[in-house]
């Protein structure tokens, strides 16, 4: 068995993101791992996430703030803020740090744990 | 539904780390994921982790070095490094950061996904 190589969430960004980059990084039975890459993007107006996941989120870098549907305020995310989104929780990126690159990792997942 | 909340992985750390403090902040059918925080802790001395699970692992602050059995080269890890270890796939930790916490995100999860 050779050396398992190590890769970097921070590394292999493009200069200019016209839209979200989403990239698997690991996929089992039951879930998959995502990296994503903001760069100033937000859901479009009115539209909500409905998941069929559930989704452990964690920011890793930048900013963004997220709504929930029926809530008044944005949940502003910082570096190494985590949550667990349940399936079917609607909600909605209102913005990402226009100047830095948000970087996210994803855990999407089926069968409840909450 | 109320809203979810976040939390932080790199808060609520505690001053002195006598040991590894490794925390699940999620766990589903065939997987779980921890936080683990080194603080200068390494493997003891001929020692070797020979894990039933697969581990996709991530250093998120800190630094560290793995060692994996057959291998004379130490892999050293920085924030953003992460690296899948198969199931079996004998290895150690040599050294962590004694100045910084090293924070990892581990998710070990069952069926293999390489």
């Amino acid at each position: 068995m050779s050396q398992p190589q190590s890769d970097n969430l921070f590394t292999g960004i493009p200069e200019i993101i016209p839209q979200e980059i989403i990239e698997i990084l690991l996929k089992a039975p039951g879930f998959y791992l995502e990296r994503i890459i903001s760069a100033g993007q937000a859901t479009p107006m009115g539209q909500w996430y409905d998941q069929e996941t559930h989704e452990w989120v964690v920011l890793l870098s930048g900013a963004a703030g997220l709504l929930f549907e029926g809530e008044a305020q944005v949940l502003v995310l910082r570096p190494g803020d985590y949550l667990l989104i349940p399936a079917h929780c609607r909600h909605r990126v209102e913005w990402t740090d226009p100047e830095r690159r948000t970087v996210w990792l994803a855990l999407q997942y089926q069968d409840s744990a909450v």
